[in-house]
């Protein structure tokens, strides 16, 4: 097939913000080492939002400065303001990710404004953006709003176009916050911005697994062009809409799938694996996927018949 | 979209035969009853195999009977020989679902016959199978055998050539045995045997979720046309080539799936998930799936905030 695809890890983002207890610095940058080692350069480490919001996240700035120290990570932050952005440049990010939601309701809830105040603030940090620093733009509740329910394609194609406008070369990234989408609605939903804006610009998609369709909404963003992916380790990042159920697709699933597939990923699936066990053992983490549990299983089947 | 699917619920079968502990007999019956009330009439009930091997399901004749009552219920019964599918045909079984392995080393470990053999014994049964009655023939590890790894294309085209010709108004079923199918591989292996023996014959899908694929399998086999899939409520059926893993492919997950892809499934998807929760807590049962999960968590969550 030849062709290769890249996984954003998001885990120490949208994974770890949903784990209660502080996880140590030290120990998030451990996380980051090695998943950098098994070939996630793509990360997204952490936000810069207020630290009372978010606790969790509020060593993001000192692992941004750490992370230099990883040669190959490319890391990304999380943005949901102009001001936060403006934060993130100074504090030398190299590539931000702006989140905002299509659905009112949602992005009122999320980051208190509408989604045209959301999307001026981003016009204004994309097209001032120094050249040597890179975009992701999110766009949240791209399928279906846990308040409002389906989202229409055409209102992500009205709201898409000043924002892509503003800076072509950023990355655009359609998300499944609630893991509702199905294969059809993933496949249309790229299908129309891919005539609407071109095949060429850079698309992402960001799957919840929260409904078993993860892979399967993966496999169809794929065959619409789509090669960039996010995925959390161990799928941690629970679905805030149903507390109990999984959230983010796994990255182990997804190396898996693609592999298998003869697509590249550039990982190393046996190290991955390991991880995302270690990862899943964090108290207060989350996890899902299926990977890593069978893979777990067959290699102690393995052991166990081979030493009798 | 128009179009519709055909579920066949093999719980009853291959989830129960991996539960240790013996489920009564009017347990299973009750199962049946409310399977086919929540709209999934095609159901393989058992197995007709020596009772010795598999005590778990050493009623299906017996259940065969009492399922004559459950009006739309179409039941349908696994045999492995030839042997056993007229011993079925003489209990008045009005579908057989015959197996066959393509892999020499699975085929052998799982009826001790090598897949010619096996291929012959069919053959006489699909040629002399009375006009009122119904044949589906499960080909296993069409993509993967637990023992000799990866399964090529062409070998599965040369083995279903003489079983087609045999009796081509059967149901063929190509199945993952061991869920280490990839969506191409699932795409490529339909869309051969689509192109060397046709697309109207009754093709199905048989897929297995242990590594987390099994809704993107699915989706993959239905683009390329194949409208009978196979699932296990509960996702009920481990792994036996990697313990502690999950086996089939959830019911819940399909019908969430294609019903939201605007696929009629003819199922009550929430009846299903109330259903699938009874039959976790089965003992000794290993449950899979996302669906019933998610959709359980959300009903919770609704209540809670609904009564405060």
């Amino acid at each position: 097939m030849n062709t290769s695809v890249t996984l954003v890890e998001v885990g120490p983002r949208d994974g770890f913000q949903s784990v209660g207890p502080f996880i140590p610095t030290e120990k998030k940058l451990h996380f980051l080492t090695q998943l950098d080692a098994c070939g996630l350069h793509d990360i997204e480490i952490g936000s810069f939002v207020s630290q009372k919001a978010l606790p969790q996240l509020a060593d993001t700035p000192t692992l941004l400065e750490l992370a230099r120290d990883i040669p190959r990570l490319r890391p990304r932050v999380l943005v949901p303001t102009l001001q936060q952005g403006r934060r993130a440049l100074a504090a030398d990010a190299p590539c931000l990710a702006f989140v905002l939601s299509v659905s009112e309701a949602h992005n009122r809830s999320n980051v208190r404004r509408t989604p045209e105040a959301s999307a001026s603030e981003y016009v204004a940090l994309a097209t001032s953006l120094p050249d040597d620093k890179e975009m992701r733009l999110n766009i949240g509740t791209a399928f279906d709003c846990p308040f409002e329910g389906r989202v229409q394609v055409d209102d992500v194609v009205r709201l898409l176009e000043p924002l892509i406008s503003a800076l072509p070369r950023a990355e655009f990234c359609l998300c499944d916050t609630t893991g509702r989408a199905d294969p059809k609605q993933v496949s249309d939903l790229f299908k129309a911005v891919g005539e609407s804006f071109g095949r060429d610009l850079r698309w992402a998609f960001h799957a919840h697994d929260t409904y078993g369709l993860g892979a399967a909404n993966v496999y169809a963003a794929f065959l619409q062009g789509v090669r960039v992916f996010d995925a959390s380790i161990a799928g941690l990042g629970g679905c805030p809409f149903a507390p109990g159920a999984t959230g983010n697709v796994a990255t182990e699933d997804l190396i898996y799938m693609f592999e298998k597939m003869g697509v590249s990923t550039g990982c190393d699936l046996d190290r991955m694996v390991a991880l995302a066990g270690e990862a899943a053992l964090l108290p207060g983490a989350q996890s899902g996927g299926r990977a890593r549990q069978a893979i777990t299983a067959r290699y102690a089947a393995e052991l166990n018949s081979s030493s009798t």
